[in-house]
């Protein structure tokens, strides 16, 4: 049995709670939070507190915590040499105050409070200074059945970077596309199924293989016609640099 | 029994021919290429031609070629009054010789032709100048088990100009993404997970209600490190400008 005891309960502590309170090889030991009614509604399955002096003895302690709060409240942890690691996807390791055995447990993935998620399928970015502590979050890993993979702290932050392009980036290119949808009011979701498929096809293909559309084939009268279309000057300047991006070309030229 | 002539043998002809052709409502009575090499492999189980002067009376002649030739070859059909249509994006219902009922059967999808696709997952935007022709039109489209939506070329103009962004430059999001990776030598397989989870929040919320990430909460401190992270210069300046619409701040300022 690993004991755990988790700090936060933000959207990824909450998440984390979820995924271990049913797992029959982790006891959860406690549940800290700064502001107690964030998880009162827990306290009849787990042991709740908003003291760090209260904090009990675990195998690991995980700071689901703000990224700018990492340094601080490892730093004010009344207890030395145990193993202590944060979520952050950028912050390094050595944000965590080394009188403690520090080490990463960072779930890549999109979290929202109120959605429902398949822990199981969120891969885990493991990082510490020792095999032993390193084996310990692999046995948390495979116990909760995620992949998981050794990632150093300026991996994790290359990683990070590349997550933001995938996720905030792609999201924002849906935003951008239902806005033209609505402006024509055009129901959104006929592009959904699109969607889907996208990134169906990553499964398959590389993405640069993959590749569709005006900008690989240097259909200019198309891509003329869609800069004229577009409203925004901002989004005629995306528009630009994708399509030279996607076509290798100077878009200063187009 | 509706009676279907196909014209043109590459992606979507082929996955037109492919949906139809288990179809019992659907004769495909002709299927024509230019190139009749294309297509033999199908002679025992269809018509094939390649003279225009040979093609027989069918309900509807779909249109499955180039958006340059779409104007040209219509011109040469040598009959009038029938019902054609073609399958573009991009191009207006009139590019369509007008001595021929003119219509739009075009499959919102994204065609690659070695994989396999489920038809019915695909929305079918139809145009017509009759309802007689958008009821036929509709017709196949309930037989495919397709969802429908009747939308003008106008609007096909717009819902292209969004597919691209979904669909062409989404994916070169993804390319960027698993540059970033490569570089770092991380396995890009640890980020799948994440974009279709991106991809599944659609179903749930607006895009602009699930945008999350550095560009939102306007951590500088993230972004400049990011920013900083990125060899290419047009990279960095996709990523301000990403950042600065996610924002809506003055990216010339990041």
């Amino acid at each position: 049995m690993i004991k755990v005891i988790i700090l936060g309960s933000g959207n990824v502590g909450t998440h984390l709670f979820k995924a271990f309170k049913n797992n029959i090889d982790i006891e959860i030991t406690q549940w800290f939070s700064r502001d107690l009614k964030n998880i009162n509604q827990y306290s009849d399955v787990v042991k709740i507190t908003d003291e760090l002096n209260e904090l009990e003895v675990a195998d690991v302690y995980i700071l689901a915590i703000n990224d700018d709060s990492i340094n601080e409240l490892s730093s004010k942890l009344p207890f030395t040499n145990r193993l202590v690691c944060h979520t952050s996807g950028s912050k390094s390791i050595n944000e965590l105050d080394s009188k403690n055995r520090q080490a990463i447990f960072y779930p890549l993935q999109t979290f929202s409070k109120d959605s429902e998620i398949d822990f199981t399928k969120i891969p885990l970015c493991l990082e510490s200074f020792s095999s032993k502590d390193m084996n310990l979050l692999k046995n948390i890993a495979t116990t909760l059945n995620c992949d998981y993979y050794e990632i150093s702290s300026v991996q994790r932050e290359k990683l990070h970077l590349a997550a933001v392009f995938v996720n905030n980036f792609t999201n924002h290119l849906f935003t951008i596309a239902k806005e033209i949808t609505d402006e024509s009011n055009i129901d959104f979701n006929i592009l959904k199924p699109l969607i889907s498929e996208t990134v169906q096809k990553i499964y398959k293909l590389d993405p640069k293989e993959a590749q569709t559309g005006p900008a690989v084939r240097n259909d200019k009268e198309t891509i003329n016609k869609h800069i004229q279309d577009l409203k925004s000057n901002d989004h005629k300047q995306l528009y630009k640099l994708m399509t030279s991006l996607i076509n290798n070309l100077d878009h200063e030229k187009l």
